[in-house]
């Protein structure tokens, strides 16, 4: 492949890759305050969780979460592997989160003896 | 850890988890359909890339926006370094993207020859 740096790049083609970047950039910034705001709801599930001593995880929820997820990806024509994926991988931070809780709750917030 | 099963909840408790769940769901469908227009986004850039031969990737870029994303979420109280994960997670999937239509603008949509 070639490879070319900005200096090379017409003047149009820079304008146009730099709005298409703002749009990026305002959807991050959309994106990172949604996960903000998911995560506070997952911190009171968590809270909840560890307070009735119900499972960090919950596989039921989650199979249902991820087979929704994937219809509406395939309806907003994204890639509904790579939503599956994704989903994986906020889940995985959300139950560390719950596990921290639940081992605080058990243990007043001092790290457990082993 | 005690695990339990939905029939020992309190119904108090369970009305309280599905409310939260409804909230995650609503997010949840939020940011798929922010990722979909964000890959819309990304794939002109692709586009742009390929016709006008430049690279894939692009390193000083990417750097940006994982400085800016790390600001944004402290600023909103997100782990910053979760979101730097995010981030690359998203990433590594557009450079697979951009790297595919390049292929497709230099071979016309056969798989390479080596």
């Amino acid at each position: 492949m070639t490879t070319s740096n900005n200096r090379e790049v017409d003047p149009e083609i820079r304008a146009e890759l730099g709005r298409l970047r703002e749009s990026i950039d305002n959807i991050d910034a959309a994106v990172v305050h949604m996960l903000a705001e998911r995560f506070k709801c997952t911190q009171q599930v968590g809270h909840l969780k560890a307070a009735h001593q119900l499972p960090p995880a919950d596989p039921g929820r989650e199979a249902q979460q991820i087979a929704r997820l994937r219809r509406l990806a395939e309806s907003a024509n994204l890639d509904p592997a790579f939503a599956e994926k994704l989903l994986n991988f906020i889940i995985a931070e959300v139950i560390r989160h719950h596990e921290r809780i639940a081992d605080d709750a058990v243990n007043g917030g001092k790290p457990p003896v082993n």
